[in-house]
């Protein structure tokens, strides 16, 4: 699957540098919130962003990597979480609607039959979810391509649908494995360093998970290609929402990124087209450990730090506020001239 | 002015603690959103507190310190300012009609005639501002009962239009100065730790303020009680929002503490009476590099860490959808046994 994603150009850079600078405020007083402006602005090429019906993808998965006991939850809990979801009693249901923002919630392969249960979107690859990467390929590269292009189209429907802003959430018993294995791949970084406690490993727990990983590298090794490197490690949440990524990319929308999971997406991606990044408002820093390292690997500085570590999209939904307040301080705050405030 | 605030008792702890760590993520997930929720719920004593028509007081005065060449703008910026709220076009009114909260703009003694302009509170104390600290007190212990008690009767008001949390903004050139002022003689610092650009001093400048800091200390010494410390070294907008702060926990409303000049006026509220505190939610790190040593005078961990540096009670507008976000999750979310999902 190719995507078209274009470098977004600096052209209007020195403009909006300049439209943020004369707002009634001293140089720089409004922090992170001026460089989110500056971004977006850049993003739409516009000196007068807009953010149009936000929406969330949540994408759930199974992991055959479960079977190696790298979770304290059983693998159940994907589909129990799902149904939560469809009944709107998750943390993102909360902030979603807090915030206003559309839902999807997709099943990529968890191990559950849902039946055509109403208001999931089925982009199952495998009934079971991934293969253990402990023991073989974790999918197929024909599978991940499949993944990808389901990604594509959610956020294509989410375009059609008026959307120019798009987050992504996960849900997938055993994911933070998968997320460590791609960072550890693609950053190279020795998973000991990738490795955290997920939804609550102890100690043991957390040795034994870096262990699978660093078995893991040493049967398939570093595989040639990006897209390679996230079927032999990923899952099929995680590839759907790359694709989903690249797409929001392709079509010139602001891509929400939020925590530990999502950002391993990114990293994918980023290994397929590395423009996508040019597209990325980095939502919060998760308290899952190897996000720091993620967060230096794009020299990311997100908008939260509130110590989450519970993924659904829940950093990208509470972010949501701030970059609509960057847009609106951009277009809505008066200029030293407009107000008749002295300068300096 | 005598307030009489409850301390906050810990009688619901363990009952809020349980519904927390029951909801359907794991323990501890949603980070510091959690911890708000628990003070929140303490706060109003209840498993299911709500947020009521929040408020924002922005109170305004002039320095008298000014004259030491402490600033960059001219104090002239004040009053320009002032209108620039009054006209909805600075940074707070960008963020206050985000997140409908209701905005008071008051004048606690800046040095220009209004000529009762709507939409201004006057609770003016002294006509021209406050005395110059490097040479006499800033304003008697009277004046400075005064703002105590308009402050209070601000927010008093917002109380009695329905409101039960209630942030506070500033304006005065000048303000870092007393701000800084206050936190060396308060937390026992030397000058040269609690200075910083203000609103884009230089590095001789920054030294400067911090001489004339150094140079009044010596002057005043640290004066007996709280209230002639915050008279002798602070503000007239600054002991306005201190009065309103009292009076808020007396009222067992929620303040929204936002950066450094608003916590120095709770380092001043808080010396009047240490119970206020119990009611405070800290919204944001302050760019501004005295705020650490004030948010580590009360051990605070705050919502946001944005870099501004702005004032005007930004961050606690920036701060107010987290704040509900915690309130929500504790209210809508769904727990274990609620969705039938399993538990660890």
């Amino acid at each position: 699957m190719q995507f078209d994603i274009k470098a977004v150009n600096g052209e209007l850079t020195e403009a909006l540098s300049h439209k943020i600078d004369f707002k009634t405020k001293p140089i720089g007083a409004l922090g992170i919130l001026e460089k989110t402006a500056l971004k977006i602005g850049q993003i739409q090429q516009t000196l007068s962003p807009e953010i149009k019906k936000p929406a969330i993808v949540v994408v759930a998965g199974d992991h055959g990597v479960t079977e190696e006991g790298i979770s304290p939850y059983p693998q159940e809990v994907t589909f129990q979480m799902v149904m939560n979801f469809l009944q709107g009693g998750a943390a993102i249901n909360v902030f979603a609607r807090q915030h206003d923002i559309t839902l999807k919630i997709a099943d990529a392969g968890v191990n559950y039959d849902f039946n055509g249960i109403e208001g999931l979107e089925n982009v199952k690859v495998r009934e079971t979810g991934t293969a253990n990467f402990a023991k073989e390929m974790a999918m197929s590269v024909e599978e991940c391509e499949q993944a990808l292009a389901n990604g594509s189209r959610l956020v294509e429907e989410a375009h059609q649908r008026g959307s120019n802003i798009v987050g992504f959430g996960e849900m997938g018993i055993g994911n933070t494995t998968a997320a460590a294995a791609l960072l550890s791949v693609y950053g190279d970084h020795d998973p000991s360093l990738t490795v955290g406690k997920g939804t609550g490993l102890d100690k043991a727990g957390v040795q034994n998970k870096a262990k699978v990983i660093a078995n893991a590298i040493e049967l398939h090794g570093k595989p040639a290609t990006g897209i390679e490197t996230l079927a032999t490690y990923g899952g099929l949440e995680i590839a759907t929402i790359a694709g989903g990524m690249l797409k929001a990319a392709e079509l010139g929308m602001i891509i929400l990124v939020d925590g530990f999971i999502i950002t391993s997406a990114l990293m994918a991606a980023h290994s397929i087209n590395p423009n996508v990044l040019d597209y990325c408002v980095f939502c919060h820093k998760s308290n899952e450990q190897g996000h720091r390292l993620m967060l230096e690997y794009f020299k990311a500085e997100p908008l939260l730090d509130l110590e989450l570590r519970l993924g659904e999209g829940t950093g990208a939904a509470l972010a949501l506020p701030l970059v609509k307040s960057a847009v609106n301080f951009l277009n809505e705050m008066a200029s030293f001239e407009d107000a008749g405030v002295s300068n300096k």
